[in-house]
């Protein structure tokens, strides 16, 4: 149930961003004790800056929050299997639990490609959930490149 | 002469790093025309953010400036090879060439572990120089970290 409810505000957040131009992709970072702390979708377009996909905002805006390089113990939500730019930094910061919807072939950097956590230059590998409410993930990028065409 | 130029202005980002107290990186960003048009070290520390790694620092800030998401026909610097998260945002944002130093068994992107520029989902490949001043970045992390041993 906790963990639906955290993969809906991610999507709430990928549709967000899709309404402003962006590629649907939502994030959620929750706090050891449960607690929500950073939610973000892509502004990558808005802010022209390549590296602000939602994983990168949320783990930014919680690591200035808790004064920290590191989140042990925090669990990432992604609409999206994560790039392999998102995938590394998620070792970097240590982080827990790793909860995507969609895989993607075209980009994904943890089931497919460099596959990120399989190599000894990840210094960290979190648990990896994948699959939840991905058609739903799934169907929303579809729709907005399909509109984009 | 400009490559070694350009190579030294990073040297000396990783320098000014390390008296910060951060691993010494430094990375410079080259447009077009020859002229820089950023250059960084590593500030994780001081921000308590984990992605401000030399290499996205120096193409986020040339990104804002040039309004713009990606750098064509760009150049980067940087005195150690990329990680897999700098090198994933190297092919997101097009740079034409990277040019580096010091290799990086323990935690590099590009000659080894995932090797980011070797698969389909990386939608660019750079052309790559590597051990330009390599000796000279390589020393500098050693006696970085020689001394907070």
């Amino acid at each position: 149930m906790r963990f639906t409810s955290h993969m809906d505000l991610a999507l709430e957040e990928a549709r967000s961003a899709a309404a402003r131009g962006e590629v649907p992709v939502g994030a959620v970072l929750v706090d050891p004790s449960g607690r929500v702390v950073a939610s973000a979708g892509n502004r990558t377009r808005e802010l022209n800056d390549p590296s602000a996909h939602a994983e990168v905002l949320v783990i930014r805006q919680a690591c200035a929050a808790a004064g920290s390089e590191r989140l042990p113990g925090h669990d990432l939500y992604v609409t999206l299997e994560p790039c392999p730019f998102c995938a590394a930094l998620i070792a970097a910061t240590r982080i827990a639990r790793l909860y995507y919807g969609a895989g993607d072939p075209k980009s994904g950097g943890v089931a497919q490609g460099p596959r990120i956590f399989s190599h000894a230059q990840a210094h960290h590998v979190p648990e990896i959930y994948d699959g939840l409410a991905g058609d739903e993930a799934a169907q929303l990028l579809k729709a907005f490149f399909a509109a984009r065409r």
